[in-house]
């Protein structure tokens, strides 16, 4: 039986140069990095993302740049978020935090989501934001679904809490931006329209009016909407 | 000075004998056990819940009664949902885990939520369900806010990946039952119509019809059903 | 040198699709999901399971059916357990929690047995239990090795404690039924007549005699029993 | 209303300043340091340990002295382990990590036993031990309950996982010694021979018998042998 | 015995609203949030922090204002970090993230140092900084204390690993601001020049001067600088 | 196309038996154990290590031998650290603690350093060492840098406190011997003086000196006795 050492490696390496998506992060750093391979063509995954040698670790591995770019906000919401975790900047693999910018055109919206695995700190760099968020159903009634909101300034901080869902709205004439930073490398963003009206396939209207205690005809016009 | 040790023990025991309310939990067991005391009157909390003297300990701290008891399923959305976790059986503090009943009126429905703490596994004991939940919005488009559902009969099981949104729905004429545990001994619970269209106070309608890309009569509807 | 990645992809396919056991779990979830591949056969392993390519995960990687079976009891305890954790139903990988349905004969019993890396949370479905567990050797000699008993009937919840050992004895003449939520999807057991008496090989008579201060003849038979 | 709020300082001093016994570790430490108050007099406990305040903390809470002196063997079981816990060295607290010394007397046996919450790195310093421990039933019936064990002499060092089943015997004629570190500032312990025929109140003999598969008689020998 | 609830109760809220400073964090949200309590008048403490009675929350207790406002680089080393963690920011406790700006005057530097319980993404929003980090003294010696440094420009991203030593300082002519993201609430920072050669008191500077190899002298120049 | 999945199998085990050094650890075990697989010539890693299938784990796995033997400390600092951590025990991987033989000659000293992942329990076997650590710079200014020491005799144990600096010097004229454990299977360590003036490539010396607030060629001197 013929062993090549080398080309089993090559072959690796191949599959992790291949593929620009993947999707996993870690908590907690068990060695002093452990920057994440591209594991978007690999045919096993593992909790987390394989790592690079560390003997071929370069500083480049830690850097990202163009967060002074402003995002495209054309868009329906008018809002971009340009996101910095480990998908784009391999470092972060094992480190548990990870960065976005955020742009708002005048009224835009980042609108209502949860990050399931990650609190979010957001500065202001520009502009007015109103920003809020709502808790979970506690055990006591009085405080099911409370909304909680601020308007923000240049220079203000706001806290959103893990799991929660929480929006930020420009609140003014002109455009705004923030930076974020949020408590995973690999945080997850839910965004409530698209994934209960837009996805794929789509609920079952039904399901949906008796959810949302409206006319089937509604969900429909909800349904259209993310489209 | 004179200082009363006793006195001060009773405050203590008086306090967390007063209130029905509680607020938190804890992943990570430290000691045998950590019975948690009722701390819905107390000035100050914990990461988790203070806990009762574990000298004073008894077998019913690690019990609780009544999930054989139908829930009362007379309700907009045709379901009920009987918790125990450590707001019911305080002996779950600091162990990780807890457990629900969940009872279907006929076409009732568990309506789209999630855990923001928990992963949920479910048991189907009785009738046919049909479950799904929907993915995060990864970085490979081609996966954002997959749908996945499936029918499950009795002793089927499924899994609810923590944070996500998801529902069951009682596809047959007659009542369902279920049983599911809980990766959390508070694993919260964030029902998407509530905390989007019913929070307190109402997030602007506004923001929710841009958010939604519907009219803002669209929104108001959904606000009013929730009410 | 020439390098066939898909022959690498299918060497790793087949070889997670050939054999039937496997030894891991793990606490965090890092992405949505990452359903377990079977790693019987895989030449390497690592903290918990290697996963399946997201892209190829369908409904039924979260799904298992049968629970609504009976186990076989016909056996010397006169009970079983039907384990549904991460080996049985790959979805549960890396989502930290599992469950089983424990069938018992009239007067079976799920004999003391300890869970290293979960807490349990069981409900009785039918008949009565007498069910217990032992404290460990606290600071506090008062506290030490405290037996905490309870009977339980239909609708009862009771909590085992992390690493504790706990027994389930059916008090009735007629069959018993549970299902019980583990907080791990690997949650492991350790059966303390089999482990200590009944091990392989063997652990030396005369050190279990000095162990329980028996003669060696009283472990010879204990040793016996469990072949 | 008055308000003494030194009242309460002295109140809370005084309370830990009473008790000898604890019962609690943390596995994560979130501050430099969180020096442990004795807490066994107090009315209410947390998952972990109250702390003393970090501006009256000195070197002696990170102290403790003793180690040099061998432990009393003269027991039924001819060891003694001297622990060094957070309950001895309260500077532990938050940690993770304890030490014990281990004294065997010839033939001596730290029986088998397990620690619920921390895996122990043991070397030797004086002696010839065997040491062994006891796989869990995995989901490979091959290798359910596998005994792993190994001759130690002075300078040699082997790792108990946590939450085994383990066991040193002294196989020398003179007697030895031995430290150990464990992954846990309150690492448990459950002596199997105690908990299972010596716990407070004695499980049900019928239940033992049926669960090793022996005669009544057989456990009766058993428990007396512990008391 | 008299007891008064409401006076225990207003001994605390008074405790905890004396005093400025505070020592701890928590790494895993356990309920929806857990806002700390200014502890630094408190009698006993906890890991991490005592919380705000969940009632009584306020949009405020998540929000911080003023990182628009330059830090006063007037010193030795002509940098300033503004720290916003949970000291600063009572709504980021037990949500394991904080902020910082960081201003730097030309030529100005943030020094050598470690945060034992956080990593660091460094966002540039103006100016030019020469940054770095060292690693441990791995297993391969080849990799020892390898130093990775980067030129960063506006918008660039660069990640300090948990617990490694980094510096940044401002290569241009002109002021220099960075904002970062720590994967902690209260993160810790060892200035490395400070905890070597300006502790409280000195470290003997014989051990000092073996430690680094130099004359006594060299060591005594060290500790009057830093003094 | 043709799969050899034994030349996979083999193509492996080759690779790992290649070569002798390695970089990660894991806080948590998910089995009962994960024995590490040399992965010093692996081309992918991950967050810990791979480990060795369960089917071939032997009792050597758990064992380590020689810490018996004196250090050589016939080096600059008089002293010599033999560690005994996942690089050199696999058993110890996943299972969170190691442990280090420190070997000190008359006046040697074992020079400040940081556990980027571990705390510290040693305990002295011989020799009267003088030890200290130093806090971080906390809210409180006046608890910044604070420097705790003790002296220590055989048989004393003391705590260095996860991420803080510390030392150990020997304070009399014969040889000292202490024992450790720390609190990861791969705790990392950061000698200040190597890390800060013996990096490679040496940090700017401008960047030292200004941070060390001395002229530059004081910093020559430092770097110099480093190489």
């Amino acid at each position: 039986m013929k062993i090549n050492v080398f080309g089993f490696l090559a072959t690796i390496i191949l599959i992790v140069s291949l593929a620009p998506f993947s999707y996993a992060s870690d908590p907690s750093p068990l060695q002093d990095f452990c920057v994440a391979l591209d594991d978007s063509a690999a045919p096993v995954f593992v909790n987390g993302k394989f790592c690079k040698n560390p003997n071929m670790v370069v500083a480049d591995d830690f850097y990202f740049s163009g967060l002074n770019k402003p995002g495209n906000t054309s868009n329906a919401v008018g809002s971009n978020v340009t996101a910095v975790n480990v998908n784009q900047l391999p470092g972060l693999n094992t480190l548990g935090i990870s960065a976005v910018r955020i742009d708002y055109a005048p009224y835009g919206l980042n609108p209502p989501h949860t990050h399931p695995r990650a609190t979010e700190i957001l500065v202001v760099l520009k502009g007015t934001l109103y920003v809020g968020f709502v808790t979970s159903n506690p055990a006591n009634p009085a405080n099911e679904n409370k909304l909680f909101t601020k308007y923000l300034n240049p220079g203000d901080v706001f806290v959103f809490p893990e799991g929660l869902i929480h929006f930020q709205f420009n609140a003014g004439k002109t455009n705004a931006i923030a930076f974020a930073g949020l408590s995973s490398q690999n945080p997850g963003v839910i965004t409530i329209a698209n994934a209960v009206f837009g996805s794929d396939p789509t609920i079952n209207p039904e399901v949906l009016a008796k959810a949302f205690q409206v006319e089937k005809n509604v969900i429909d016009t909800l349904i259209q909407a993310q489209s």
